[in-house]
């Protein structure tokens, strides 16, 4: 049946999000290689209370249909906690989805024709490439530093695309080809690199997409997961002529087998969220946003949260510790100030690709950071979730990670001889 | 922001089934216009528990990140339920997908490309239109009986669609243009028409759909809520070239809210389905799958569908009785042998969404025919739900309507003198 495939099925090969979730389940395995939180940190009491609660007091409407837009107890609190950082969302902006990563897709199949632009961090998160190329754009990967994503360089190559757009558009006829549309941005402790943006950056790169006309869709999974310092108000706080789509979750803070995220839009997306919710799946889980909901009528959800900072710090710390302990002192990384992953760099004789299948074999995984490049490059680099885990078994893992690196620098050495 | 969106947002103008949602949920509105399961038949004592029990018993599993292509006892499950229908779906066929409507726009977003044909029964499903409409195709309709799609004139359809597609595509240079792709098909109780397809209507279908290499969605919603006469196994069981896309839902022999379906589907489908699910939303609802594998380990859910088909069946006749009772007899039906819907056929100058206008006043709701037939017309049709509401209620809905039908009957027959 391959011939009566799409076209856009030709850019959507990799299977690298599910071979992951199924390396996660292989028996004996220690994964860096989900962005998992720490199912030791459930709040299981409170869930089996207010799961079967859910349906005693309200099943008939908890087992029904429920309405697109999401439950609305729901969106007023998300609306609330959206205020208290920074971004002041009622709760007709609030649009509930199937995990951030819907709110992905629907972002993706709202602006991009075939062969539009999509400029990204370098590098950007794995769904997140999935998602926009299943609409066959083309991505523009943009340099970023320790405080975000370079403003100059940003403008640099909209400015390079806009002209590109128009050259092609004057060949191809009335249908503009190649039009830059998309900004995709992570800023706060982004996957993989861990890194967050400056409120500087922020303004600096909504400013841009002001001037050059394109959307912005940032992505905030990790933000409620800081370990120090101030929070940094979200981009979407600048908006104020609706060109952001804010994405959130509960994935990382409560539990993720619930999916369910959101997105915070203007009321002109909102609508067409509404079309493509209905076209895509009706409504996100009617009984899972109640139970989310009953969650935060009934329980210190920022306590929570504040834990879950609490232990992901000290995981993060161990796995630092480990790492200056095992691995060999030629890696570098960074230190992220919040969310779940560090980003190490390897000798650059090493292709993380061809370390992932010997770490496999030793039961330990991670990402390469080849997933993470959408147009090539990244063998230097690997993904390593440090908020998954207990600290006896993330040391585990990273000493036999380590002896594999190590093995590598005494035959890197023997070749220098 | 307008200018920003793809050429895709204009074919998805349509918000019906947001609008029928709403609608439902207004106070003291009888709507026939959802296609809702009966929320006082939900086996709430049952779920209460089990949800309980999935947190208490594998809460870590079940409210974290999940396998792509979904939970394995509950795919186990539905492998067994196939086979008792005639099809020989094993474990590693089953896709789990957030409701059948996930299904379609799977089904859509693997094989559309702009252009390119579905062929439907006329009327058709609502959704299907908007997940199918969503990729930009274009239907054609084709013309069906009481014993389902017609073939003869479904192949002159498909025969005048390639030689078309043959053309335009001479014109536009390598790029096929308006491909023969899809023939989409809900041959048991279909929606809206309640219509059940012979077994020899099948087999002729699926014979033309492999002479001129064009897939089938087989969408089986309420396969399950027979009335009466035996099961006929689906198009899927005549399939042995994975030409047919089968979907499968608990939407209306279980629970919405819970939003879980499945895709019958060969190996090769099955990977594209998993790249489409990554994209998507990553996995369906993990504690919700393990509550129904749970219900279904541990419940009669034959004896609960059973169930179901006996009150749906009282249901149906109360709703036959009271337009018999209530509506002019100008009013045309079929009776159907199971499902959810009763398709009614008014006089000649009647517009069912003007008469939804003065239905809504009245505090009743249906579907207007014209929202189930892509290309336009239907105006004279509508669409009755009655397995959502008790038989007072049903009756109550039906003699509102009946009272607005009969000022019609007065005042045409007051034009007639």
């Amino acid at each position: 049946m391959r011939d009566l495939f799409a076209s856009r099925m030709e850019c959507l090969g990799s299977l690298d999000l599910k071979q992951m979730f199924e390396l996660a389940d292989r028996p004996g395995m220690i994964s860096f290689a989900g962005g998992f939180p720490s199912p030791d940190l459930f709040p299981l009491e409170d869930m089996a209370t207010i799961s079967e609660q859910v349906v005693t007091s309200m099943g008939r409407e908890a087992l029904q249909y429920g309405v697109t837009q999401g439950y609305p107890a729901l969106r007023r609190h998300i609306s609330h906690y959206m205020k208290t950082i920074g971004v002041a969302a009622e709760v007709e902006d609030v649009f509930i989805v199937s995990g951030s990563q819907q709110g992905l897709e629907f972002s993706a199949k709202l602006l991009l024709n075939r062969g539009d632009i999509v400029f990204c961090e370098s590098p950007t998160y794995i769904g997140a490439i999935n998602a926009f190329r299943s609409f066959e754009c083309e991505f523009v990967e943009v340099a970023f530093d320790k405080d975000g994503m370079i403003p100059e360089i940003l403008e640099e190559l909209i400015v390079k695309a806009e002209k590109r757009c128009q050259e092609l558009s004057l060949k191809e006829g009335e249908y503009r080809f190649g039009v830059p549309k998309v900004i995709y941005v992570v800023p706060d402790f982004q996957n993989p690199s861990g890194r967050t943006w400056s409120a500087e950056r922020r303004q600096a790169v909504y400013d841009i997409a002001v001037r050059h006309n394109v959307m912005i869709v940032e992505d905030n999974p990790y933000g409620a997961l800081r370990f120090d310092g101030e929070t940094i108000a979200p981009i979407k706080s600048l908006d104020d002529e609706g060109r952001v789509i804010f994405l959130g979750t509960f994935s990382k803070t409560l539990a993720p087998g619930l999916r369910i995220g959101w997105a915070i839009v203007s009321n002109e997306i909102f609508d067409k969220f509404s079309a493509l919710k209905q076209a895509a799946d009706l409504q996100s889980g009617v009984m899972a946003q109640r139970q989310i909901s009953v969650f935060l009528d009934s329980c210190d959800f920022k306590q929570h949260v504040k834990h879950l900072a609490v232990i992901y710090q000290q995981r993060r710390d161990c796995m630092i510790r480990a790492i200056e302990h095992y691995f060999p002192s030629s890696v570098r990384y960074e230190v992220p100030s919040g969310g779940l992953f560090l980003w190490v760099q390897v000798r650059d004789d090493i292709d993380t690709r061809k370390l992932l299948a010997e770490a496999i074999e030793e039961n330990v995984a991670f990402v390469p950071g080849t997933a993470c490049f959408p147009n090539g490059g990244g063998e230097r680099f690997m993904r390593l979730n440090y908020s998954s885990m207990r600290e006896e078994l993330l040391e585990e893992g990273i000493a036999r990670l380590g002896a594999i690196l190590q093995r590598y620098e005494s035959q890197g050495k023997q070749k220098e001889k």
